[in-house]
């Protein structure tokens, strides 16, 4: 059987700075084979998730990308050929499959479990809010932030893939929602279309200010995505036992250093609060607790998922800086083939 | 009855950069007679804290001192006359009994509950670690950072009196134990006479380098005094869910704009890691569960104390600078008056 050429970005240098196409190598290469367990997947689309960058600079809760391998990216594709008894021929599967046209994969050597798209979910719901970005924003909200109805919750990027699903569940669950996001058409969008109670637009208000002025309380659980001055001016209007998610700290990832610390972090001593991170991959195990609940409040109309679809693999890298400068709402994907497509190839 | 006169130290300006005697003013004044529920007390000794530069800078965990009022500060006193049926004449009681001879106290108005001091015990003993510095230990240790026996724990500013605390409890219970603390000698007293497992000396080493040696599993609990590059440095050798136990920052009290942000702060999310304050104020209702096993493992020569006491009310701003320049060891207390000195003054 003949197989087609895989093209592939492959990590070239440690990023520096903003993430650029010159960080990686575009190359061809075969397809190998899948042996015992394996499955060869066609990529469908690519997830972009700013924690990549963290990816390709160095070890984070995974290892660091190595150089010369292909960028580690979420991906989802279908099923070409399986040695594996889980997965068939043609089903859709989401896991850790590349920056590339073809992954060769098996779930024992996973970093991150291979799930099923279920029937009658569209790929890109699959690959948002009820995937790992929505996972992500219902543990951290309800496991590390531990929200509770009638708290006031800020969350940053409101307007990202993993803010946006955080906040709505905060609203959902009966929490006062605050979203922050960078200008006003993303700022009527939270509370106009979303129904968040007030958002914040960092980029032209006094985000302290307004803080203080939204949360006359104080904030019970602030969602962090963006760290920075966003994160300082969350801990000076934290409520007493306030919580904070790191989830993420998107203004620092391309500084040389990452993120500058929170200056007035020691007001988790004078509240008796608390800043805790966590990686969505401990959360899998009981992943079905949050697509079950995240489910039932799409088909009831309360939660909506936004997605911003680009294509081509071979813009890839420049596709990705969308995350960096603001540009995308929700979830970011690229598209770059249909299902079905592959066969014709082989 | 004549009174005697009551010497004060007053609260004169928010102290800027180092504490220094012109923030205060020395003033007499008389005392007044204790109304319905008050407690007349001759104060016998104060206990020098680091938060009480907070306490005089602005609204920490308690409202900021007010400018003209007496220095805040915990103390222990002979009862000289009381209207409340709890405490009796002659009884030694502890509480914020500030900066001056004499005070005159309501346990219902006080921001921290007033306390006798048990029969059979020091005074000292009382006011250190069977007092708010061994309570902000016990409860900072294991509620906080909730350290088992096996784990790592790592204490900074472990030759003063909070950390020198925390640290043989650590022991104690069975964790293997990090002291850090300035030069040689305060090193050699925390391994040689309290038992830790290794000391590191911040003035002489490198310690995130030594940290790595020293905890080559990582840091399970860091539990910190001092903020700044310590800080980090636990952060950076923290271990997959470690704690860190946000007692104080000492390095940066003195600093305009408090001590700064621990930059690798992150690390929190990629060891799935807490960092979170606490202020004993919160345990007091369950202060006797830590007295109570701090005297017994004192009985058992466990647990040392070590006690650094000097001399004269007059001298209490210069004695403050102690805490600051890394000259004491242990708890810093200022005696200012015998037991039964007052009565002829009467």
């Amino acid at each position: 059987m003949t197989r087609p050429a895989n093209r592939q970005w492959l990590l070239a240098r440690r990023p520096r700075g903003e993430l650029s196409a010159d960080d990686f190598k575009w190359v061809t290469s075969e397809v190998r084979t899948p042996g015992s367990g394996e499955v060869l997947v066609r990529n469908l689309f690519l997830s972009c998730d700013p924690t990549q960058r963290g990816w390709a600079a160095g070890e984070t809760y995974f290892p660091a990308v190595r150089m010369g391998d292909v960028m580690r990216s979420f991906a989802a594709g279908e099923v070409l050929e399986s040695n594996d008894p889980t997965f068939q021929k043609g089903q859709i599967i989401q896991g850790l499959f590349g920056w590339q046209d073809y992954a060769v994969v098996s779930q024992q050597h996973a970093e991150f479990p291979i799930l099923p798209v279920p029937r009658g979910v569209s790929i890109e719901t699959a690959m948002s809010v009820l995937g790992n970005t929505g996972i992500t924003a219902y543990f951290g909200l309800l496991e590390i932030g531990r929200a509770r109805t009638g708290e006031t919750v800020v969350v940053s990027a409101a307007s990202g893939a993993t803010g946006m699903a955080a906040a709505q569940i905060a609203k959902i669950i009966g929490c006062r929602t605050v979203g922050i996001a960078g200008g006003p058409d993303k700022c009527r969008y939270l509370v106009e279309e979303l129904g968040l109670d007030a958002a914040i637009d960092y980029k032209g208000e006094n985000v302290i200010t307004r803080m203080r002025e939204l949360c006359p309380t104080g904030i019970d659980v602030y969602y962090d995505n963006v760290g920075g001055r966003i994160l300082e001016a969350a801990l000076a209007n934290l409520a007493l036992h306030g919580r904070i998610v790191l989830c993420g700290a998107i203004s620092g990832y391309n500084e040389a250093g990452g993120p500058p610390g929170p200056r007035n972090y020691m007001k988790l001593l004078t509240a008796r609060g608390r800043m805790e991170g966590f990686v969505v991959v401990d959360y899998m195990p009981r992943a079905e607790e949050a697509t079950t609940a995240i489910a039932g409040w799409l088909r009831e109309g309360k939660l909506k998922d936004l997605v911003d679809v680009q294509h081509g693999l071979e813009n890839a890298p420049a596709i990705m800086q969308r995350l960096f400068t603001g540009q995308n709402r929700g979830k970011l994907l690229i598209k770059i083939a249909d299902a079905g497509d592959a066969g014709g190839a082989r």
